[in-house]
């Protein structure tokens, strides 16, 4: 039986020498929080191991952007699984609009007479959302091609000129995004707008099946990342169980297991499945991932950069 | 301002005498959840109203079933938005197997070994899927003729037996189903399992976009119904966005507002983007689906039948 | 293993039965509230089990004062421990005010100005700490013959003329009252007001923790209920530890097990510390008490009386 | 209306340089933990201002103990209060014992057998209590001599030798500990455990009010810090109430203000109150104190030592 070891912190103190003290006191949030960042720290290094990156939540009016870019870009990260949501604000700022600092309690009302959209104490310009079917009307022939929403993604990315944008970022660095819901987004809304005037596209709604599973099949090793639950979690859940179980495993998120959903479930319930090896290493993290993922990145980039 | 009026209950008392109870007391969640009763009654009494209900957790093996049945066989609601788990549950259950009773702190090694998949403390024995993937396979021919998720589901629906199936409820009544994220599930796995044997489908991943909205333009007004977040609510949100705004709105979930994501966002916040009407008449309600739904359902039993 | 029984509900339904419906699908927080049901009834009818019954947490102000008392005259409950802001409303209401229906987004400035104090959607009238204040002093002699906090309160409660008081209902069925932080609320305040006046009263901070042991040490079995966490759930936790482990427990809160504090800590880690039989019937139950308690005491009247 | 600014991190980088980072983005949980550390600062530099320090939850267990002492030999807190459990932790460790690191799925039951008490994932010696207990009566005739639970806390902590103590460094930089319930706490029962040992104690149960509300009316400012909620939150809260309006606070828990409790109730509830200024400098952070307190700490030590 080990002592918990007080945690000291100190002027000066540098995220990742914080998180040596988590490691040490090795107790409640703080020392899942290191565990976590000591399994991805494993996880990245395996040279067997492919990273599936699981995230779901407004992280980019959250202010996460280039923590995301980080991952990406020091290719930590093999496959990226995300919500619609977030790629439509990724597009958002690479079309030139920001997001804003709010208030969770500002009135509604008066937020919608200005054109402002509201996500918890951020704001988006809702002229935003012309922006982007300019820009989707634009490169429709050559995005149109894509028989798959990851072939989509990766031309869409292609066409984004904004240099800190994950959709460009991905295409760069040749990360496939797989966004299962893509539909349910500003981003697929602009999409269909160019069906109704007649355009076309055929990506299909389960060819993204396979190259998921063939990456998880072809892998040596899993391990995944989840900021959140909701599809892009279960989607990367349903491709270990269907190919091989995850040998590493990191959960972020403030959803609860008791009652019984999918997103809130945790890692341990995978081994049931057979997601996850019942000797894997993984960690539940229940902390907000605005506060989580600074600071495992800030440790893994002490750690590994 | 009115005074609570303390809750009372007798020996026999019936549960819609119970929600009177808490609208007389109108007060914390059991206030709201009666505020919620007396939402849905009137938005499904509202004879120019289409009800939209999101429903996303896994309330198949979480015994509530029956519940949705009556929504759907009352025709309370008229477009139902899922999760493909949610289908490959019911699916499951229509082919014959079961959930089963378990215990959240079971041995999931165990578990494993012995063939059964945990959600929370409810079990599902993994020989179902076999099942589906047969049923797929049988009735492949007749399933690619879908261009469309919801028409894909209409189909299946059409092919069940068993009377206690909510695919078979919403063929019956013609309610569509939507699942932008059917792919996300073992059910869509298994739809892609044909594919993997040279089989072709060719249902579009936006295509059903223009179902909802059309529904959504086309009713004089809208009413909204959640349990739980995920795809589920924001398909139906952003179907208020581009149409017009709902005019009813229950949400019932343990999501949280406070780390921004779209699961947990309060119906008030829809304001902002156009989703729900200054006006409407709303309520949030932070109860399980398990214990909400069926006071709900008894309730509106009593009122509307 | 037992398969999961959709529950079913109907016109008319009584609550019990809803309840009954629950413990057959035996899943989810509807199972556990089930199992509450149960197991509060199994100990209720164990002639040798005393119960001990902790709450915190705004039920008085939540409307929920009726089914505390239901708990009391029905001797249901042997011991009650609680806060003093629970005593506090009690008073308030005993002494002819009222709790008010309010808004949880209401502008709090607005409502200081209308001498009104927000508890989450409920309101209390300010005037009503001045009328505490009188009562006190009025009885300040016979109070201040008080050595420990339960004798003090049994003389509260036996001048307290409101039919309708938690106070005067436990005098006049002799179950003690424990409030070990009474001084942490308006009546505390009420008193120590009075000793700035002069007036004296000696009651010990240490010495209730004799009477509570004592009862834990003589009854032959100790069930617990609890509703919410807290002080109350503590006191009588440490008292079963100090004692003999209880036979019986029912937890409900929405307090969560992984932030590490004694609220939100499951029964079952009590069977580390000797505070609960490792054999023990027990449930928690994650759900709000202002639904749980109206369900569970309405299913008792059916099962008890 | 500002932008969000991206958070970005460095290798190296510097807690506080994060927390800068936090409050560019200002947004989400991250932007109000930044908004906390500022508006802690504010607190402590104002002179006028009388920081009153509330802290509940297993923090000693939970690693945290350092930072607490940083807080109290920093005098950036002025007076404290606390629960028995947090006073009994750190009596226990300064008698020699520690806390473990444990694992929150364990065997209770074996845990049991082998004399280790639970808290989520951390575990104590049972054996402690003895140690404790010895410590009592050792010292019982000067502890005897106390009035009030505040002086109590004084002579105990005057007679403890353990130089990292939170006990010893109140005594040693006179900062005041209020501990309302300090016999609902292992250390309570202690003390019970001499009087039934014929010894005599004369502390008053309503006495400790008149000290923290002289402190209150008599300093010119307010500043309140809670970690957790419970009873010193609410005991802070009152003094608040009956002397001046907190000019400054600072929340951090997980409790939710939806169900109603003192716990969970926002800062800008005590509005209604007159517990807080209308226009106070505030923020509630929803992020588990193990995690939000070493940040806070981090920076302060960068700002003001």
């Amino acid at each position: 039986m080990k002592a918990i070891k007080h945690v000291n912190v100190e002027k000066g103190m540098k995220i990742n020498d914080l998180i040596k003290e988590f490691s040490n006191s090795n107790v409640m949030q703080a020392g899942k929080l290191a565990k976590a960042v000591d399994i991805l720290e494993k996880m990245i290094k395996d040279k067997d191991c492919k990273v599936f990156f699981g995230q779901a939540g407004a992280l980019v009016p959250g202010g996460m952007k280039n923590l995301i870019l980080d991952l990406i870009r020091n290719k930590w990260v093999d496959i990226f699984v995300t919500t619609g949501a977030t790629l439509t604000h990724d597009l958002i700022e690479a079309l030139g609009y920001e997001h804003y600092q709010g208030d969770e309690n500002a009135d509604d009302e008066e937020l919608n007479k200005k054109g402002l959209y509201r996500m918890y104490n951020s704001y988006m310009d809702n002229r935003a959302y012309q922006k982007i079917e300019d820009f989707i009307k634009e490169n429709f022939d050559e995005l149109s091609k894509a028989k798959k929403i990851n072939d989509f993604l990766k031309i869409l990315g292609s066409k984004v000129k904004h240099k800190d944008s994950i959709l460009r970022a991905c295409y760069e660095n040749n990360i496939p995004i797989f966004c299962p819901a893509l539909s349910d987004s500003g981003l697929g809304l602009m999409v269909w707008g160019q069906l109704t005037q007649g355009k076309e596209v055929s990506v299909g709604a389960f060819d993204d099946l396979k190259d998921i599973l063939d990456i998880a099949w072809t892998s040596k090793k899993s391990g995944v990342f989840y900021l959140g639950g909701g599809v892009p979690k279960n989607y990367i859940q349903q491709a270990m169980q269907f190919s091989k179980e995850a040998a590493y495993g990191v959960q972020v998120t403030m959803d609860k297991a008791e009652f019984g959903g999918s997103s809130g479930a945790s890692l341990k319930e995978g081994i049931s499945w057979g997601k996850m090896q019942s000797h894997a290493d993984f960690v539940d993290v229940k902390v907000d991932s605005t506060i989580a993922l600074p600071l495992i990145i800030a440790s893994l980039k002490e750690r590994l950069l």
